[in-house]
């Protein structure tokens, strides 16, 4: 990566690695019949969101109106979903334009988000489809027991400018079983009130070769997939070589025999941990650890000799390419060595 | 705040406190003789830097050429200290062209870099000042000890382009004593060789109020010190009143009676938490931890009724401003319950 004349800290993404994790996967959830519906909140860039669709996947997750916004601009896609409570009039008028120009739908767990949504698009041409948030487990959004699903998706369904599409749920990892019951206890709830569920939609990169173990789902949201990172490696979901964003970073200073300062502080690598040890792993050194970030420092330390340089580059996998990718206006492009230029993360720094 | 109709989730500026806390800490130390070098990677904006400069700061201090180069745009500032190990020919010919603005001087800990500035400035019209980085107990940069720091300096003495103009470190919280020990010591070896010091640079929020119990010091530097944050407040340092930034966001769900989810997660909160325990403060309700953070989502706990209700909003104070400052390209600017705007981060997703 030296020979590249990259400056640093810079956020590198190998589009080679990035592209055969996307077609592998693809090509997984073709075998299985299921649906991708990739989350574009881990690279936020159009190009690569493009690729996934013309891989096959069904249209695009995003977590914000603003990620909707840039992904649709250059008119490739035509699918959205967004797997989001919105609230508020200014939310609520931005959601109503883009749901002109795109085929969209939301999520929402409460009757306050439902009642915000109804008003919006009483008059819109076409109704809304909502799929019914459900928390299967992992303890953050979510209607609570299929009861209450049941009920949101009536309520829904009778609301003007609405029509129930669905259930969603971010479940927790290595619990298909234990989802797949609860979600198939809410099918048949709410198909005795006479609304069917065309969409069951669950996700997760740590899972994502499980995917097939719930078949009940009819579609797979999958983000950090497409770059993976240390916390995917460490739990054995891929390898080091699949990772393809990267922080390259400069040895600035090597006050101690020991410890090693580097360019890459938490405004690039960020401090998620994600129950990791240390900052990111430094590729073909597993001797060295992170052990603390500040701003635009990061310390690397070593149990021997710690056999850098000033000046040396080290290329980290981040703990969590998602937040990594989200920290400057632009990412480095490469394929394998050839260095193809720097291009904007388009949906990143937006309020909503 | 919720009658000022901000979209949420957004980092708001009180500028009539950070204002306050600028004037403040000027009169603190112009009370003492200290020299004020504000660190504008806190608030990474022209107009803050401008008014600390209006106040009495004697220039500001940078740890990136970007954040220099944003600085200096509107010709309000022409006195920086860019206190960072500088490396690599990109670098070093942006260094060269802000010597060309500005009264520029730079910091360094090893030979390597000051090899490199003595190339990049061996053609310059005035000679670039270097003071060395001085570990006196962070453990981060600087070089280890009085002998070495003496010897660097009389290296920077030696070579074209460079002038050697003083010490700077950032020092361990409450250890003045040991901190001016390590520093007069180097100060006497120094004077030895036949060089000044002139500029004895110190800083930190966390010790600003002791400053003047180092008054071997010229100049102290401090960033957070502007907006203030929990860290600071947990350490008695400042209050919740004196924290200028805050972020608001609105509650999307309270799935049930102990727990509610906001629209502030990870990127915009960021998950550093130097030391502390939850993810921010919530202004006015103690009872409260955000003890979960995704990356759009965060998840408040309490231990009885939760008192939250899908579209509340609420203020958060976080761990670190610094960080949270750099995490949107705009920031929402208010006095008191009046809302100015918002303005952009100026320095802020920049490589270098």
């Amino acid at each position: 990566m030296e020979s590249l004349r990259i400056d640093t800290p810079s956020v590198v993404v190998d589009l080679d690695v990035a592209e055969a994790n996307i077609s592998r996967f693809q090509t997984y959830c073709d075998s299985h019949g299921i649906k991708v519906r990739p989350h574009i909140k881990t690279h936020k860039m159009p190009a690569l969101a493009n690729f996934q669709i013309g891989r096959g996947a069904i249209g695009i997750t995003c977590q914000k109106i603003s990620e909707a916004e840039a992904m649709i601009a250059d008119g490739g896609i035509d699918d959205v979903l967004i797997t989001y409570n919105i609230l508020g009039e200014a939310k609520l008028a931005r959601l109503r334009a883009l749901s002109e120009k795109v085929k969209l739908s939301v999520v929402a767990d409460n009757l306050t988000v439902v009642r915000g949504l109804s008003g919006a698009f009483a008059t819109a041409t076409s109704p809304l489809p909502v799929l019914v948030e459900c928390d299967t487990g992992a303890a953050r959004c979510g209607v609570s027991d299929p009861e209450e699903a049941a009920t949101l998706a009536a309520e829904i369904d009778a609301l003007p400018g609405l029509t129930f599409r669905g259930l969603m749920t971010y479940p927790p990892a290595g619990a298909a079983s234990k989802v797949t019951a609860w979600l198939t206890q809410t099918k048949n709830l709410i198909a005795a009130k006479g609304l069917s569920v065309e969409v069951v939609s669950s996700g997760g990169s740590p899972d994502m070769w499980h995917a097939h173990e719930m078949p009940l789902a009819t579609e797979y949201r999958i983000g950090t997939y497409a770059y993976n990172d240390r916390s995917l490696v460490e739990r054995g979901t891929c390898s080091w070589e699949d990772c393809a964003l990267t922080v390259l970073a400069t040895v600035v200073s090597v006050p101690s025999e020991k410890r090693a300062i580097i360019d890459a502080g938490s405004k690039v690598l960020t401090s998620d941990l994600l129950g990791l040890n240390g900052h990111g792993h430094i590729l073909g050194r597993d001797d060295l650890v992170i052990d603390q970030l500040s701003e635009e420092h990061g310390r690397i330390v070593s149990e021997g000799p710690i056999g850098l340089e000033v000046g040396d580059q080290v290329q980290i996998v981040p703990n969590h390419a998602c937040v990594v990718a989200n920290m400057l206006n632009r990412v480095e492009l490469v394929r394998g060595s050839k260095h193809l230029g720097s291009t904007p993360v388009a949906a990143r720094g937006q309020v909503w």
